[in-house]
């Protein structure tokens, strides 16, 4: 059984409870991260930080660690883990209250939960998947990123049940991301992802994504479009921490341009490899 | 301190504390219910279970429990409570997932936490109290009584912080229910009150005081009203298991109607008593 960090202490997964007066089991009242390890090393720590501190400002729980301390903390999970590739997901509640009440005292302790699993980092591009496209019923603060997920897994949900790997969102009859990735588009050599604001994650990857473009020459636009265009999109892509970059070969059952990985993903997924690798070396 | 139940048992609440890894705290993933207990016994408990089957059949949850299990697991925490009037919280989440994903098997065993605590049911219509009205930030499926709740939260937290008792909700103008309360307006001698459907949670009590009104012959309209209506409104109540029926004297500082409680409220309140007292005579 894996080690966890729960409140200041390591220990055995098994053992790791919290009461069930905590808020984050009480009202989804958390935010958390999920930040991908590297040959041992976090990958793009310090924006995965500066994102953790966004929600936890406007979800107004008060950090409970420096930056330092996070990263020692997560330094000796990894190595507890013995290193190399690993998925680290950290998550903070507002913490546990005498009462169940809404509202809530500027004094409450966070509760902290950290873990990590092994996992390999892509050596080829990623497998090519499929998506469905759905009306996104999330709330009108999706820059948080919050424990408050039902509507994410319900869609997630639907997605799997229909064969799918994930559900691309539309709001307002635009294609703004997915319910746990962020969708970018390829319509005639142009790179289109929707902009930040209330209706996304602004995902790490998704950041990585659009600087590279930007460094290499790739006009990108960041622009929500309308599902038609997406639907007759010549590359459809997904990015998150965990998917990496990875090809969509079918929406809604019909099949995205002349067949995926397109040529733009090839040349994005060589940049990004270049990126990632010059941190493991 | 008060004994709860886990998942079968009776136990001290300090004594009960779920997996980390429990769904409930990780996506927010799981539905509640507020009971309010009048006289050692449930107040339309039949209407709460179906509301709360309502709610797992959407979130897709597995009902753990028959009717008559809930009943008697109720009855015996009340008893341990001592009986009287009280206030209910059940709480189900999807149970405990092996992986942090949020897609789910059809296997996985929900987790099910219920506490009582007492609470006098109001002998004479609650204090009047102060709302603020807010840009309603919520998912699209509020007919969903999820524990997915920090937009809840953070709204009751600004008005809390703002003086007010209660956040009164606006979407597309109008203004459709509290932050966790419904929300009853006269105008003209017509109540009116949002319809159900998915932007808000049709309270129980909500049911209760639309039934009575067309009983008693009051005209109820089932209608959202802008917010300009609201503001210049004669009267303005709040409905809830907890609140019961509760005048609404300000609303963004500004007095409503002639002082409240107003007359309808005052006449409702008499039909409400007489409802109450009913079942626990």
């Amino acid at each position: 059984m894996s080690t966890i960090y729960l409140n200041g202490h390591f220990m055995p997964a098994e053992q790791a409870t919290i009461p069930v007066m905590d808020r984050g089991f009480l009202f989804g009242d958390g935010v958390y991260e999920v930040i991908p390890v590297f040959g041992g090393r976090c990958f793009r720590l310090a924006e995965h930080l500066e994102r953790l501190d966004y929600s936890l400002l406007e979800a107004r729980i008060a950090s409970p660690m420096s930056h330092a301390q996070w990263q020692r903390t997560f330094e000796r999970l990894i190595e507890l883990h013995g290193g190399g590739d690993q998925s680290l997901y950290l998550q903070i509640s507002r913490g546990v209250g005498a009462e169940r009440e809404q509202r809530f005292s500027a004094d409450i302790k966070p509760t902290v939960f950290a873990m990590s699993r092994p996992r390999g980092a892509a050596a080829e591009l990623p497998e090519a998947v499929a998506c469905i496209a759905l009306e996104d019923i999330r709330w009108q603060r999706c820059d948080i990123k919050t424990t408050s997920l039902l509507g994410n897994v319900l869609m997630t949900q639907l997605a799997v049940e229909a064969g799918a790997d994930e559900a691309v969102l539309i709001r307002d009859g635009c294609v703004w991301e997915g319910a746990s990735s962020n969708v970018f588009v390829v319509i005639k050599d142009v790179l289109y992802t929707a902009p930040k604001g209330r209706y996304i994650l602004g995902g790490i990857t998704r950041d990585l994504v659009v600087e590279l473009a930007r460094q290499h020459g790739l006009e990108c636009r960041e622009q929500a479009l309308p599902v038609s265009d997406v639907a007759n999109a010549d590359e459809i892509w997904l990015s998150s921490s965990t998917r990496e970059l990875t090809p969509v070969a079918r929406l809604n059952g019909n099949p995205v341009g002349k067949g995926a990985p397109g040529p733009v993903l090839r040349k994005m997924w060589d940049w990004y490899r270049s990126f990632r690798q010059q941190l493991t070396r």
